[in-house]
């Protein structure tokens, strides 16, 4: 509970800090939760307190809050050249290492990286490059996006207004010209009676729909995610994006895969495309491409998309877009050990994704567990990232009411007994970090089973 | 010149790097150059070439490219909490202690901040601010956005249509609503014969006039840079801010300094709003508030707004903004110390703003004697931010043919012989850290009038 002392932690985070994506009644009634360092995936606020982090930070710090590989690459670099651009043709050595990399590791045989501060420029950058291709191709009203309800793709007005979210109604967003398809999530969307070839055939269907509707030629691009993240974990239904990529294909749309929290392991496969058999002609990366230790982000281009983009700019002799920290030598720095501690092992230990592939069959025996209680209507994810659906009704899939704030009830419950998961919607997240052990899984689902008896025993 | 062997550090940059703001022809021609360390205000490349950097970076990096101070207190948080984001009402100890820092050091009595990973970001976040005060006021078409021609604020969809420059209509941009007053720049736009008091008075009645015309209930606010840095370090026309402030005042449109380049000491005063004093309704900054040691900007608000939208956001119980580094602890200890390093001294030695102050005659005086130069039309600048604006003709301003590129000449002859400055238009900007001695800047000035003299006698 806060402690309303005039000087106190949560007093002067309240003074200064607007804070965002944040419950306020929570705040009101229980202060801030200010943190001082971590251990694995545990991490301790200033009262001592410790908590497990089942929600990876922000789905990103997978390798714990003290990896000590990661730390030493990032403080190596800044020993070594500690900041600079990648504007007028200079850049690091770090920066040119870490795009040979990213190729390397991506389902790409060739391509081209661009490098941004997060996933939200990245998206952003890349329907800027849309609509530059779009003008260079004399088609400058080739500037529709196509994204999902519950897609999740960031928050600068333009990849807000690709995030296919209620909440952005407050912004005045989504502006113009950002369509939203349905979410191919067949619990939810399915239809009485249908099944869920069925559903995914109506998905596509509504993809063709639209294009028709709309014209293929005024459709810049196709942006999904593999397993929708901050939507509340949603994989696709069975077959979606083998429907869906022949008919984008068909009309000359380019499929982007929004790998901000599926790439680099999440899934158990190095990209989420990878785990649903699909290439797309680009890939929007951030969050475990550094582990959280740097702000990164990266558009990486295809070969299409590649070839496409550099002679539109090389026509006007010059791509007038960049980030003053694109490329940031610590962060590529930070970013290609993240790479290494990730996919291929580092300093004697064992590729992380290992262990996600290891944890797997006890997340989803644990997940496929709690789903029995009378008021989880669906257990749902992939890997290492699952969600729990609240509801009122588990027959009907009545949810509970909105004003009973049950996810966020859930989640208050979990943190006064040291775990730390997220609300969405009315589901909790968990996406455990990637260090986690068996016994700390163990912990995480006691935690939450308890917290999960308590509320729903005071709603129900 | 560029090493073609197929493993050189030029070739591996070309094939998997696509290029932001850079000259396609000239790395063509040239190849990038791939760096690898700094030393004070020098950068070295993979070839041992040691360049002046008169450029800081982009502007940022003031405290040289080796500050120990500056990478001890980055290394200490890596081993300390080496990342954590600030959703939920969960946040660093260091993102508290950053906030009120910063209040404390703005030109505001009380006020909040909100984090984002860049200046772009951090100008997307103040209008998707201004917009959500539009709608929760009643006022959803409050939604234009006011900045000037040569004003830069950015790169996102949004802050790129801020910017006033014309390469982004190669994006399709500015979208609908974004507004470009004239540059209040008395040498280029100022009329035949008329006052610079006069040239003044006539961009307030402009700003008079678009409010007129569009109506003040459809406008969110007006930003603008104290000097515009990007656009070619632009000072505003005498009494400018004086004149233009109580106009928006008067019809209710809130005054943003966007002090990405000029806040931390660029102008010679904390933030450029001092140096022309006038007190904005919110600051934009990055840049310098790391000193480029991370990515990292901010909205700091000023009372006013602070309470605006804390009023706002309580009404829906969530401000539902934010990046998943926002306020990431590493960035926020590299804050810190870089506000005590550039205006408080910090390790004994004495703040760097002392030094701004101290080699501003010497940055000034080495501008006046180039602009004695037959082809140097104007120079101009503020504190340690200048530039050479390259003309054919002095009498008549009279610009030389585009297809010369002489400002990109300028600059490739002053690389070759160990200087980096920036071309910008037919200008040379000259950005020096703060850390500069004064036979470093006589080193600058000296490299810089040889190219001059080379290339003004290439293309005269």
């Amino acid at each position: 509970m806060r402690d309303d002392s005039p000087n106190s932690w949560e007093a002067r985070a309240d003074a200064h800090s607007f804070y965002g994506f944040t419950d306020l009644p929570s705040i009101e009634q229980r202060g801030a939760v200010v943190l001082t360092h971590g251990e694995g995936p545990y991490v301790f606020d200033v009262h001592g307190q410790k908590y497990l982090d089942a929600n990876s930070g922000l789905w990103n710090m997978v390798a714990g809050f003290d990896h000590a590989g990661l730390a030493a690459a990032a403080k190596a670099q800044y020993d070594r050249f500690p900041g600079y651009h990648a504007f007028f043709g200079r850049m690091s050595d770090q920066t040119v290492m870490l795009s040979e990399k990213l190729i390397a590791v991506s389902p790409f045989s060739r391509g081209k990286v661009f490098y941004t501060n997060s996933g939200s420029e990245a998206n952003d950058t890349l329907v800027k490059m849309l609509w530059f291709l779009g003008g260079a191709q004399g088609k400058p009203e080739r500037r529709k996006i196509l994204t999902r309800k519950n897609g999740y793709h960031g928050v600068t007005a333009v990849s807000a207004s690709m995030t296919g979210k209620p909440y952005n109604s407050v912004f005045g967003l989504p502006l113009d010209g950002f369509i939203h398809l349905t979410c191919p999530h067949y619990w939810r969307e399915g239809l009485p009676g249908e099944s869920e070839a069925a559903f995914t055939a109506r998905m596509g269907a509504e993809l063709e729909e639209v294009i028709a509707r709309e014209g293929a030629d005024t459709i810049a691009g196709f942006v999904a995610e593999p397993v929708m993240g901050a939507g509340g974990v949603i994989p696709p239904s069975e077959g979606y994006f083998q429907t869906i990529a022949p008919i984008l294909k068909k009309h000359g749309i380019p499929l982007i895969a929004d790998e901000v929290i599926c790439g680099f392991g999440r899934c158990g496969t190095d990209w989420g495309c990878q785990a649903y058999d699909f290439l797309p002609d680009a890939i929007i990366s951030s969050k475990n491409l550094t582990a959280g230790y740097f702000p990164m982000g990266a558009v990486i281009l295809g070969p299409e998309l590649t070839d496409r983009l550099q002679a539109a700019s090389d026509a006007i002799e010059e791509f007038p877009h960049g980030f003053t920290a694109s490329g940031h030598p610590v962060g590529c720095a930070v970013a290609l050990k993240a790479i290494e501690v990730i996919l291929e092992g580092s300093d004697g230990a064992a590729p992380l994704i290992d262990n996600v592939r290891a944890l797997t069959p006890q997340f989803e025996a644990g997940l496929a567990r709690l789903a029995e209680h009378p008021h989880i209507g669906e257990a749902r994810g992939k890997g290492l990232m699952g969600a729990l659906e609240a509801v009122k009704d588990k027959a009907t899939k009545t949810p509970f009411d909105g004003a009973l704030s049950v996810s966020e009830r859930i989640a208050n419950t979990c943190t006064d007994h040291g775990l730390i998961c997220r609300p969405l919607g009315q589901a909790v997240v968990l996406c455990p970090a990637f260090v986690m052990t068996p016994a700390q899984m163990d912990e995480m689902f006691e935690k939450l089973e308890a917290a999960l008896k308590q509320v729903f025993a005071e709603v129900a």
